[in-house]
């Protein structure tokens, strides 16, 4: 049974309530607490050595990575992030100076995002750190958005360059707030979600979600440099490699061209690509300079 | 280094902004995002394999106490849950029908306090499993009971019996939800905790944030059937053992009498006990018999 599976049986029939906008399977969890025109935005998200990070890592990076990683979900409906509790797991013999390091790194990161840290609690792992963080925000009901939602005929677009996050990126990486919530006033966007999986596998996120399909171009999706000094193929990095935190998202086809030159002014020096169009048909197309294919890729996976 | 002076250290300085009421340092983060007359409460708490609970541990109980915990913690603050988050920790190899068991267990009792469980995530730890819940409540601003607040000559009440919760107690205990908020409502309550490290260590959390100290009558103590089965003396179990989940409260002491005549109705049952008094001299004292000495107990901590 992978991730996913164990996920769709677990989350199956769940409890809810009246406040519950949204339950499990979207960036954030919405709840309706009564704020006249703000829904609330509920994440967590956690980071363990060896998975995410390793014991040498730098400390700092790990404590940014850890919130950043939530704070990108909370983007990716257009929401403002509030406040933060952390859960720091540390094996019995530790250094005091290493979880010190782990706060600022997250404290100044979040000071830059306007959050507030507002406790949490330290606990027992014996052989190895961790850290999950628990992310509030708020969200204007108006212009929340979701992974379902988008339509055939959509552009597809996507932020910066994709794929080798590991090479470095996927430790001090900028959430895309201030974008999500540019494009979500701005444009009629459909669908958005934040790439933590790899292309592949949110683009499904967000096509199963509607029970649409996709066909990409090849030459379209914009590679980084890191995927392009990869050992794998720079496409294939693009395709399936986890923790980019771009935005992708769905938008009707004829506010494309006025997206893009609106995007240029506003956000110099970060790129945004159109790579491709939601279809009705469910298949998942790539074409390709010479062929086109069945994209067989999927995003990273903790559960094989 | 021990937890709380890790904790202190950890917590200094942290950012903040206009929405925090009230940081780290009580049972919950208070938040105000808004709302006319109520406060978010704001929770974070894991249980782990081998500290919390063991790898035969009924999983359902597992999910119930994971959750148990926090309610907890809203309870001590007299404030409702209405929604939560779970981060679920497993080995690659592990058995989907445990996870799925714990969450049975954890669902079944946010039906019963009407507690949606809106999302989470799985991740890997490959060593053992833990558990990690992000709780959201609101509470009434009027009544929203903090640890600080107590004042000298307060008297000290304690809902039901303590120590010897590892017999088995600290699997299916259950949140004192109702009773704290009918003490809330009904009593000019000062300072509330749950107990959660044991007697000695919750006391001093509401002794020390206050600057006062308490005098306790041992006599008065409620101790638990399994803290006089136990193998080290019961006192000491009611004083030093985590995991009671019972409310610590401070309230004038005009009110004691009439507490106990309106508790008696209204919970039968279930104990309430006075047992002892909140001072000036910031000392920590139990009276016993035959002799009065310094409280020497602490409560449970996670790295010594």
């Amino acid at each position: 049974m992978n991730e996913f599976e164990l996920i769709k049986l677990l989350t199956a029939g769940l409890p809810t309530n009246e406040s519950t906008i949204l339950g499990a399977g979207d960036d954030c969890a919405v709840l309706d607490l009564g704020l006249p025109d703000r829904w609330l935005l509920f994440k967590t998200d956690a980071v363990v050595e060896g998975i995410h990070y390793t014991a040498t890592t730098d400390p700092g990076k790990v404590g940014h990575k850890a919130l950043a990683r939530c704070l990108s979900d909370v983007a990716a409906m257009a929401g403002k992030p509030v406040a933060a509790l952390v859960t720091l797991g540390l094996p019995r013999e530790h250094d005091p100076k290493w979880a010190q390091a782990v706060y600022v790194g997250m404290s100044d990161l979040a000071r830059r995002y306007g959050v507030a840290i507002v406790g949490g609690e330290t606990t027992t792992i014996p052989e190895r750190t961790m850290l999950s963080v628990a992310l509030l925000g708020t969200v204007d009901k108006k212009i929340c958005l979701k992974r379902s939602g988008a339509m055939a005929g959509d552009a597809i677009f996507v932020t910066g360059e994709l794929g080798g996050s590991i090479q470095g990126k996927h430790l001090d990486f900028d959430p895309r707030m201030e974008q999500a919530q540019w494009l979500a006033s701005q444009f009629s966007i459909h669908a958005m979600i934040d790439i933590s999986d790899g292309l592949a596998g949110d683009l499904r996120h967000i096509t199963n979600s509607s029970g649409l399909g996709a066909e990409l171009l090849a030459d379209a999706i914009p590679l980084s440099a890191a995927a392009l000094k990869g050992v794998k193929p720079a496409m294939q990095a693009a395709l399936e490699d986890g923790e980019d935190f771009e935005l992708l998202f769905t938008i009707p086809a004829r506010e494309a061209v006025a997206l893009l030159d609106a995007w240029k002014l506003q956000f110099t020096g970060l790129r945004l690509s159109c790579i491709g169009k939601i279809t009705k048909n469910p298949g998942f197309i790539l074409h390709e300079r010479n062929r086109t294919r069945d994209i067989q890729e999927h995003g990273y996976t903790h559960f094989a």
